[in-house]
């Protein structure tokens, strides 16, 4: 039997057809349309699971061997498949499981992404194994899953994972949300990337002058690890202090959950070792019994498969 | 069948003995005695085991109907039994369970006090029925429990379940365990006793000076509310800012974990529904999802006995 997994971002759609070995066995990918109606958008995912579904390729990939079909959104849904919000896409209260199954008669289910994310990586990745996790997504954003006993907790309501909005800072940075110090001022991609606009001007000497040509708009986190990577000072001081508040919150998770591994994703975590082992040095300075066995902290394994893969195995 | 719980705190060790419908059927304490040795101290907590046991009061009150024995304690203790810390009674890696199985045959469990009070309240209090609730006692200090599924949640590695160090301000307020910006240094009823003695010399006006005579040393949590009631203003500026930080931590355990319920208790939750309904019109604010429905906020309801009830069950 063979799974469908949707994984739907803000610019395209990645639509994968996924063995019991959790291996994707062909996958298809359409651009995200904004434009047009729900309806029309469903009907090019369906379109899409089609052009999947190619038994040439291997006798599993028809519509009898598909056991369930997942999607994984950047937003929220309800246990009805409704999308409640989903600001990407336009969606807001969209019933996306039965738009689903007006189409294609098979189990479908959705959930957010990093959600999503978390599962793919229990099931298939870094976190396999072990029976609770909290995967974080260091992007733009920030976006969080959390595992219990192998399965996804989103909340009694819905609507919990969102470490992003967390309050890490009390009257701190005004965050998209509307409130104030949210951890995704401090420890997202754009935390790292306000940091090195606001001091430009400062540090003229700096590699990361150089490399973005004096030019704030062409600065991305990147520019910073660059530059890190060729010891600049500054570009030490901002990764020492994003390090601080990331391991923070890493610590908070620990104080509060204390899961059996905390992964990091997102495009900060392709930092990779750099990355994991200051993080790895500086969070058990805020956890409170830090005299005991701790979280692992380790980096996602899966790259991007895992929006489909984590999507697939939703149940 | 009746279990025996036992409460062990600060100042004093209550134990209780319970019947299957959570009734404390006869009870007994004894003072904490911190200057005698460990198994001295177990020898005392056994011989007011054997005081409960009063058959004349209910013919179940004998040792052959005893299930089972439970600890909470103000500290935390491994899978294994074994108390790894526990200040208050001057306790680091103590065998508590094999120091009472070697006096008395029976299963025995200890835990931290904070998640015994949330098991008890998840059984036979304010969150009876309920799957998911997160306990929090504004003390001296900030404790929290968390039950998800019906069962104490403690983390992989026994860890877990510490809200009061969580970081709710990088950079903030000094706290006893070493880091900055706790949450105990913001909800605990330390917090309110520190915001009122700091700002006793500016309100000379304020009935909190008249309450405590001008000495700082007589105020406690409990003058800020009396003042309260007195519609005093500037007890009214300290309640709110008190009240900001707690709708903000209970934000966070919102959209973070999203329990069905969170319950608040310890000294500060007996100001009732002043407290609870100004935090309820509060925290609403902080969630990312607030136009969904959210985890409700209770006080405790079972008081003192929640300790040897939680205790008893522990399994």
């Amino acid at each position: 039997m063979i799974r469908i997994g949707i994984d739907i971002g803000g610019t395209g759609i990645q639509i994968g057809a996924l063995d019991d070995n959790y291996h994707i066995l062909n996958q298809a990918s359409i651009p995200t349309c904004t434009n047009i109606p729900f309806e029309a958008q469903v009907d090019q995912m369906v379109e899409c699971i089609h052009d999947v579904l190619r038994p040439e390729i291997n006798p599993e990939l028809t519509m009898n061997h598909v056991l369930s079909i997942g999607a994984g959104i950047p937003g929220i849904a309800n246990a009805e498949g409704t999308v409640i919000n989903c600001t990407n896409l336009g969606w807001s209260y969209v019933p996306l499981r039965e738009a689903f199954q007006k189409r294609i008669q098979k189990p479908f289910y959705v959930d957010n992404d990093a959600n999503v994310a978390a599962l793919a990586e229990s099931i298939a990745g870094i976190s396999a194994g072990t029976s609770s996790s909290v995967f974080i997504t260091l992007g733009t954003g920030i976006g969080s899953g959390i595992i219990l006993n192998g399965k996804v907790w989103k909340g009694f309501h819905g609507i919990g994972g969102e470490l992003g909005h967390m309050i890490l800072k009390l009257d701190g940075k005004p965050c998209s949300c509307g409130n104030h110090g949210c951890v995704e001022q401090y420890c997202s991609a754009s935390a790292i990337i306000r940091m090195a606009r606001e001091g430009l001007a400062d540090h003229p000497e700096s590699c990361i002058h150089a490399i973005c040509g004096g030019d704030p708009g062409k600065i991305n986190a990147k520019t910073v690890f660059d530059a890190l990577h060729k010891e600049d000072p500054w570009a030490d001081q901002i990764f020492t202090e994003y390090v601080s508040c990331l391991a923070q919150t890493i610590a908070n998770v620990t104080n509060f959950l204390d899961p059996e591994i905390i992964i990091l994703g997102g495009g900060v975590s392709k930092a990779g070792s750099v990355l994991l082992d200051a993080v790895r040095m500086e969070f058990p300075k805020y956890v409170l019994f830090n005299d005991q066995p701790l979280p692992r902290v380790e980096i996602a394994s899966l790259g991007a498969e895992a929006g489909i893969i984590g999507a697939a195995m939703l149940s």
